[in-house]
């Protein structure tokens, strides 16, 4: 026998090992050899437990050494000791996978620490992979290998279907196989992917991508680490045409936080996240029940290619039902508009009375077959939609063979995707839905959620540049410096000069009125210290702002001076933003575009997409800007240059992507927008630059002394 | 036999007809007959049928004239035209109360309106009430009375409870009924209240007030129409400590319009209903879930006093699970804080180790009903939380006798509310938990918006003052008389002179620089027509700017001249904002504080309360806007005046009860707020009265004529 690939000992395997399995079928330890008899999983399954000659009536091994092969996948169930010495074993033997339930490694303190440690180096030492640590196990429901301790797959006749979960949580398996039994919803298979010691979700996922009975993903995501390989996955998966969904925790500061503690991961923000899912093509939903039902949705809508709004056409039987989901649909940025003159001519043709509103509202008469079914027909060909919403009333309860089996029959006509939502309790119609693979939806929220992040998905953009490299001294550039590298990369910036603090003021290369600004890259927070101060109309009053700056800064930061001033000529324009880069530890550099001042933070009114960003992208993202609005003209209001606003934009992904110098961040805040055809210019510039010469540790040091915490 | 009152008839009715009853019982019209039966309704049932002797094996009169005795209720199931034959010889016998099913009134056009006022004479005529037109009926589930056509009262064993629903779609009415039996929760009642052309929503209500079996209510509202009904209500039901949610249709504007081709009423703005809810004492959710499942919980937690942020303990069997719900809880705006040291130490006291996060995560020690016995416990009694949010995963659906038995066990013991968010899909434990009365939701989204919705609900307030007159002719004022109106109330006005354009510049009674405007209250957007010049520093350049404008206007805006111009001092300070009242036409006088300049727009970022507001609640609508951060001292920033923020606040609210005269509707905006003690000031304003003794088509043509569409 040959040993197989990884991929194939971890989802395929012809022999299994359960490493501490238990005699009681109920303990957690106990109930993979419970399930996979149960599954009737047709490979060997060898148990291994030194305390015991049989387990569960079956023959046990003192240890994977006295097997009688060496099995494709060691599933270990016993505590991170010991598990440690198995994974000894495994990679002594030549084991391709190994899965560790074990929890108490990066994630447990001092102790895990050390887990962890020898955990990577036994990993390093071969050519086992592993999965996990604190890995519940995987499941591929169509081989029959319940490797897993889950209890939820005690359910009998668990639907199977075409969908692979990949999630950092091992318990939320069981809710969404317990949720999709109810509705029909099946799997092909789930992998808690647990601490990712080695292999990371992406791979993992990556590994069934040549499956033929997984046709699409759905990933719950506790944190954005390994984004490297999901971002290789999602490409790969979206050329195979198999579309991923993904719930990602951490919309609020405090579960942000919890997952932290959960994972022992850097959680990256949350608009990272976003930003670097939409990239990859990756539709995020916000609803966790909308991450189960969204897969069919996913298989039938097209990434979209451009930023025009998607339209949905709602037919119903219900008035009070369809405008929930209206609501709820137009709150996520979808428009839901009302059928075409010629649209509304041809349902009447057809005899059918849909009422004169934006939705096509058949009352009670649409609960006869024929009814619905005629207007899920015109409402498919008609072109003012990208997307039809069938909801069904009571009648999805008592008689589902009237308005819901029109939607069964039409699946494999063509036309429009369509999705339905059944707004009573309605488990029957809900099953009958999910055999013939039609999307639906249980609650007006999750209908909605689903269909937003179906319609907004986007296919995914090429590759980022390759990552600088790692590590490095941090060195904060002061005011002027960071004009210069902004001007040298083609960013405008007010015309500035540096002056001594003690000498006479020059004849300036500019006009007046003028701002004076303490230069310093030690000094974080300007204003904060006194150092910045603005209006000046002349020379004398230049240099009695010089003198005050200097007594403001010796006062307000001790030990620092005020030897070098930054005068800046003063500009007008008709508003402010924010333009930058970013460097996330785990998604890469990112471009941002934000409302000018505090508003950002304000109003969370950030954009953020990842590095390169060309001209057109920058439109867009101009356009996701609400406080761009001040200047496209709204409400008659003087445009401002946007389209120099934009070249900023590029101009800033440019250096984000430069290599000599690694800029680790850079924050032009204001920019300042004049009117159409006058061009944008920096007035406030932080940067700062990392050199992969110099060791790390100077580099935290830096951190500490500025007091930097973003 | 005497006549019952109709709050009687309606729900607790001896007698009962049925008048347009089919044989067919399967038909709309032939349901209510099988449904009094099936539902064993102890009272007399007439049939009335005019083509037939017997309808479903019961013997049928022609006419409501043949029966033997005049019927406590009528529910009249024929089309408009026969209904209100029906309805006039509801009005002879003095039936107290008759419903009707027939839609085809004021929502459908002409021939509607002509139905809508022979119904409206028909109801002047005598003592009948009626519930619809449009009404699928009511339902008293502990009197057997299923006086409706909805198709889910089908269903057999229905859960009754205690709680009455209003609803506004009938068909709501049925995903209620169909998705509280799956887990269990059960209804007193169940009203769909149709048109409310005579018995409106609050009304209806009330008329349960005192029935012992009701122990609070839900509503459905697609309109905030006969407002104060719904307050008289509100404020009734308080008294009697039943607590009252609400799911409102219009967070949308597509939704908005819905409700209102839908129902033929003007659908009050989204705000307004918020802020007419909070102050009515009504927890509203956002989502239809979370309707259902929050009466247990709205049951146990006390209404808010004070402005205090609401606090919640998370203990559970789930880490994944339970981050779900912090991470939506946290979203809306309720704080998720870890216990404190002395319960930590309670916890590992009683040897429970719920580790060092923010929830206490007990992992698979959870599913011991002792330790999740013991540590609900201890939360319950611990100072630091308002509520406790037990989370339990999949021994929720195996084994509820472990982890979900001991919060069935804890309600009747003292201390803090709590509410279980079960994982998976659990109905059986959601049976257990609903049967004790516990609050138990299915998904993380629902647990959030009932969660925060209960804890965010407050004490109603005083009602309203009486309502002004209503109708009258519209008049604005121009920005003196505006300044004058509003100074008179006590709120600060920039310093300003009205001017003759043609006349020389005087000396002015206050200092350079000023701002020249146009003064005239016909024109609504002075910028827009070149009516407005900052910063003149002098009396030539106020006598150029004056001059300017003129020529701006007149060529802006044909046939109008800018003979009067108001000069008004430049004014700095820390930042602006808007204040200003409302009148909306269902829910009264309104108090709104804004973000200054287009951001209220762009950001949404508006606090409505309505009046009177003192200037303690002026601080909690101050602390309620986002754009007022910049004026608390956030970030080192300089504080603003807040005191007299909060004074010009009062002082809107005082403006907006006066009755002499009534304001339409006034908005200072800009209004500048200065630093700490230094005050605020109006910089601009705009005034409407209304004057009751003119007629109201005169205010109509003004509208129109100054194209003021807000």
């Amino acid at each position: 026998m040959t040993t197989p690939d990884w991929r194939t000992a971890l989802l395929r395997p012809d022999s299994v090992a359960l490493v501490g399995v238990s005699d009681d079928p109920a303990k957690t330890s106990g109930r993979p050899l419970r399930f996979l008899r149960a599954a009737g999983f047709a490979g060997r399954v060898h148990l291994v437990n030194p305390g015991r000659d049989t387990v569960q009536g079956e023959p046990a091994a003192k240890s994977l050494s006295d097997l009688p092969e060496v099995p494709d996948h060691v599933f270990i169930l016993t505590d991170a000791d010991r598990a440690l010495d198995a994974l000894e074993d495994c990679v002594t033997l030549g084991v391709p996978v190994a899965t560790i339930l074990a929890s108490g490694f990066s994630e447990a303190g001092a102790a895990g620490v050390a887990h962890q440690r020898r955990l990577d180096a036994i990993v390093a030492k071969g050519d086992t992979r592993v999965l996990g640590p604190s890995s519940i196990g995987i499941a591929n429901l169509h081989a029959g290998l319940t490797l897993t301790a889950n209890a939820a797959f005690a359910e009998p006749d668990l639907p199977v279907g075409g969908v692979f979960v990949g999630s950092h949580s091992g318990s939320l398996i069981g809710a969404l196989l317990s949720r999709g039994a109810r509705t029909g919803l099946g799997f092909a298979g789930l992998a808690s992917v647990g601490g990712e010691s080695d292999l990371a979700m992406g791979e993992i996922c990556s590994a069934t991508l040549d499956d033929p009975d997984v046709t699409g993903y759905l990933l719950f995501l506790e944190t954005m680490r390994h984004a490297d390989d999901l971002r290789d996955f999602a490409l790969a998966a979206a050329r195979r045409g198999k579309p991923v969904a993904a719930y990602k925790l951490g919309r609020s500061e405090a579960a942000a936080e919890l997952a932290v503690s959960h994972t022992g991961a850097l959680a990256g923000a949350d608009e990272m996240a976003d930003m670097f899912l939409d990239a990859c093509g990756i539709a995020r939903v916000d609803t966790f029940e909308g991450l189960l039902e969204i897969a069919p949705l996913l298989t039938r809508v097209t990434p979209r290619g451009d930023a025009r709004p998607r339209r949905v056409g709602v037919v119903t039987t219900t008035g009070g039902g369809a405008a929930m989901a209206v609501d709820q649909v137009s709150l996520r940025g979808v428009d839901v508009v009302p059928p075409s003159r010629a649209t509304r001519a041809r349902l009447a043709e057809a005899g059918v009375d849909g009422g004169a509103g934006r939705i096509v509202d058949l009352t009670l008469a649409g609960t006869r077959y024929d009814v619905m079914s005629t207007a899920l027909d015109v409402l498919r060909s008609a072109r003012e939609f990208d997307c039809v919403l069938v909801t069904v009333g009571s009648s999805a309860r008592f008689n589902p063979e009237l308005a819901v089996q029109p939607a069964v029959d039409a699946i494999d006509t063509p036309g429009h995707p369509f999705a339905v939502f059944l707004v009573p309790d309605a488990p029957d119609a809900a099953r009958r839905l999910a055999a013939a693979g039609i999307p639906a939806f249980q609650s007006p929220e999750t209908c909605a959620d689903a269909l937003a992040a179906a319609l907004h998905r986007r296919a995914p953009r090429s590759p980022a540049a390759p990552a600088p490299p790692e590590g490095g001294k941090l060195r904060a550039l002061d005011e002027a410096e960071g004009y210069a590298l902004l001007a040298g990369a083609g960013l405008p910036v007010a015309p500035y000069v540096a002056l001594d603090a003690g000498a006479p003021v020059p004849s300036l290369p500019f006009d007046y009125p003028v701002v004076a600004k303490v230069l310093d890259a030690g000094i974080a927070h300007k204003s904060d210290a006194g150092g910045v101060v603005v209006g000046l109309p002349d020379a004398p009053s230049l240099s009695a702002a010089m003198q005050r700056i200097g007594t403001n800064v010796r006062s307000a930061l001790p030990g620092l001076g005020a030897d070098r001033i930054l005068v800046q000529q003063m500009c007008r324009g008709l508003g402010e933003v924010l333009v930058g880069l970013r460097r996330d530890p785990d998604v890469g550099p990112a471009v941002v575009l934000a409302a000018g001042g505090i508003d950002a933070e304000l109003y969370r009114d950030v954009v953020i997409r990842p590095a390169p960003v060309g001209p057109e992208e920058a439109r867009e993202m101009i356009a996701a800007l609400t406080a761009a609005r001040r200047l496209d003209g709204w409400r008659g209001r003087p445009r401002g240059d946007l389209d120099a606003l934009a070249s900023a934009i590029a101009a800033m992904s440019r250096l984000a992507l430069s290599t000599a110098p690694v800029v680790e961040e850079a924050e032009i805040n204001p920019l300042l927008v004049r009117a159409e055809g006058e061009g944008v210019v920096a007035l406030d510039a932080v940067v700062r630059l990392r050199d992969p010469d110099q060791p790390d540790t100077a580099a935290r040091e830096l951190n500490r002394q500025t007091g930097d915490t973003t």
